[in-house]
């Protein structure tokens, strides 16, 4: 039965050998654009989304990250707005023709995420949700599936199988990180499996420094050597007051940081073939 | 916010010192019972899960495995029989005054498996499906969390705390391996914590060698091993014809097998000041 | 070249079916002994390690472990008595007629520790220090090798033969946990890994949950379940003022907490066919 | 005792606040250059080493590397040339200009190593033998310390606390990827760790991808991904003929796309600072 080479098939690169785009409002993911998603670990209140969105907008960010259902480790600690989280960022995004992105945790919610959302994410605790997967395969919505945090490889692309498996074929992967004995570092950013995964399959990638390191000060490094290693987009915590985010504010970037790391990418991108998808004459200093 | 020392309050020995005892049909675990759960891994047919329930039951199990929805890696292997897997369990169970535990895999399904299990059971993947972990606290029936292959015993403890802080209260910790560097298992069996577990939380601890080690010729040895440690009890697996089975043959004991590892514990359990609730007059031999 | 499978020869069973046997001073190790090593992490100075290897004594400890050389983390951490060292475990141990066991941690060390020790310890930072365990090849002492603490068991087997290549036969195996992300114990005991050596490998195994934990508590419980997988024995640390030792105090026995492993110990290993090789009438209660 | 919170003082960037620059023959380590060592796993014969270092020469390499003395898990593999293999590294890398580093394994060899090398390597299995760092803290040579391949960051320091506590300034740190579950790739290469050891330790961070992923097609990107995320250089595996090489065929650069990555470092580097120290009318098209 299990076929231990290449269980996978409609993932991979023998099946299909060009990269898969993923069309989005105004965008695109996949195409050579740098894809830049950016916003806070969870929308809190219609202040905090609004200003954030704000904000991201005049660096025309095109994708909107939020969490409006947040899996959170302890059953007390802040869950998220739920429904009112998905509303407030649907409509953030709209009043700067932004895309969203945010967590489904749960079969039951995806007819609710899809609603709001344009691309439903699968957390990384859900990676190997099998039932959740299934029912995403039947959308027509693309899908952003993390990396199990300690999956392998083949784990996390067979998990991918299951969603193109059941028709759904936008599918994004997102390394995030995986869990090893290291402790200075939230997790272990594995970016060597971005050309891994680039090479075996024609999903794109995208890296979330964020939570794979946990440090903002690391999120400016390994933003730009996510795209050294061949990353179609980067996912990064963005917050108007991190130190008073509900959640992840240590990795959460200042403002003045997340303009820092723009200007950045738009030095670096065009030397690794990405562009920013920017239109000049609307970038900030 | 988040409390980083013992985030876990109902699950902990400080908020309750007796030992919490899980009271089944005709056994219990966590009562100084030794508690052996047996069974394939998956239920396959009729035949199958009636010849290998009659051989349990002459060895006295009190507790049949067995998946019916299986959380496979791969799409394209066995997902199990589902609804007809369900009521076979139930069925073979019943014929010989057996309980049956069996995994639940999404909030759909927890009313439906439900009514065909005694003991639901959380697998590894699952571990951290909030969703589910909140919909199984709302039920009347014992929950079996298998720990997630890489959580710390902090996180699975919060997992259980999930269930205890929605009102279900009998909830089975299982230790079942952890993914390593180590290949020569397919998980490293963490047994150090089931001493641990048992210090810091008043739940009964059920260790998996099957799951855990992958060899079934390490079963037996981890099994006895386990007792030493001071767990409530193991739950491992047993298949009429492992090499033919549908899935995890490798890990699956020969019936023979299974009748020694049972005259073993039979001696090794009161040394650890455990009994096998066994009627003496039905033991074999 | 290098054969993938099986790259060992002379530590299979293939290669020997019977179990090596390592000879010692008034006892042996892997002859159905079950082998009790113990003493303080370091040789702190001449009343402690008197004063400990009388205790040991009378409780019929035939080895004595004890850190001369230490290697450890901080440069600034105390490391050692070195010379001194060996020159007091000698004398102490000879005082009670028992067996000395230290580390070696260097080549230019192997001649002097040699002298003194009866069993000579290789670290787990120095399981591939070739050089080294060359060095140890050309001895006639026995060896312990610990395990290095990222290696697999393959690993770990051709370090022992190198050992056994050079032409020294006597090699114990111990196994001290390896390093995973679990950070409530401070390694995780690896016990699946002892019925598993024993049966591709004809050597001796010990397990030493002193290190494998690092938490006082677990000890006797770990020792139990070490013996219940078919470890050949157990070494422990043990220290008269454990709160005032100069390393690795947590993991430390107080000498009543020993008192009572070594009565557990008396019950329990009969059952797993091994003897504790004590002289009956000078048994403690 | 012993400090939890930064134990490591020398060489913290509080101790010293600049970077420590590593001074060679006609080029430096850590002071803005990109430094590129280059060389094959092993030195396997006159013809091998003086073909690859031509070759390296014409791409104005500064730096050998080579094995001479190699660790091998098996005792049955090539051990390397030992003090031929030195010689011949010391005469190749004279007739052009360059400069040698190769691995120490053992104190008995500090001597002879430190007279041939320009840089003397501690080896991942050696990270933590403790008595090598002392000898190597004595000489007046630089020293490269790779990474334990399953050390923590701290412990990495501390390893390298103990060469300048005994009066050795010139130590360069080495990342050359981490033990974690994942088998796609030989090692985890950690890249967070770059900058997060350059904003702690004033020590240049050089890492190697080759051993790092294990995998030939994985070197470029993430030589690329290194110099991105802060790296003062790399260290790659070349070979004249990589399907013939006695040792880590698989991971070694053919010619060509060794002369790929330089012509990618060429316009890389500067994006990230760095100058890649060639004289322009020699550069290689």
């Amino acid at each position: 039965m299990e076929n231990k080479r290449k269980p996978y098939q409609l993932v991979s690169r023998e099946w299909k050998k060009e990269n898969t785009v993923i069309q989005l409002k105004n965008t695109s993911i996949g195409d050579g654009t740098l894809s830049v998603i950016a916003g806070p670990c969870a929308v809190e209140n219609e202040d905090q989304i609004f200003t954030i969105c704000e904000f991201l907008n005049k660096h025309q960010v095109k994708i909107l990250r939020g969490g409006a259902y947040k899996p959170r480790t302890s059953p007390y600690s802040f869950q998220g707005l739920k429904k009112d989280g998905l509303i407030l960022m649907r409509n953030a995004a709209d009043k700067y023709g932004m895309n969203v992105i945010t967590e489904v945790m749960d079969t039951n919610l995806v007819e609710e995420v899809a609603q709001y959302a344009d691309i439903l994410q699968v957390g990384t605790r859900n990676m190997q949700n099998y039932q959740l997967l299934r029912a995403l395969s039947k959308i027509d919505k693309p899908v952003m599936l993390k990396r199990g945090m300690s999956s392998t490889m083949e784990e996390w692309l067979l998990a991918a199988e299951y969603i193109l498996s059941g028709g759904n074929y936008k599918v994004i992967m997102c390394e995030r990180g995986i869990r090893t004995f290291e402790n200075a570092t939230r997790n272990t950013l594995d970016l060597s499996i971005v050309p891994l995964l680039k090479s075996v399959s024609h999903l794109p990638v995208i890296v979330d420094p964020s939570q794979g390191t946990g440090v903002r000060e690391l999120v400016l490094p390994m933003s730009l050597a996510s795209v050294a290693s061949g990353a179609d987009g980067i996912m990064v915590e963005v917050h108007n007051q991190p130190e008073e985010a509900l959640s992840d504010g240590a990795q959460s970037l200042y403002f003045d940081q997340f303009g820092e790391l723009m200007g950045r990418l738009k030095t670096v991108a065009p030397v690794f073939g990405k562009s920013l998808d920017l239109e000049s004459e609307k970038i900030l200093s």
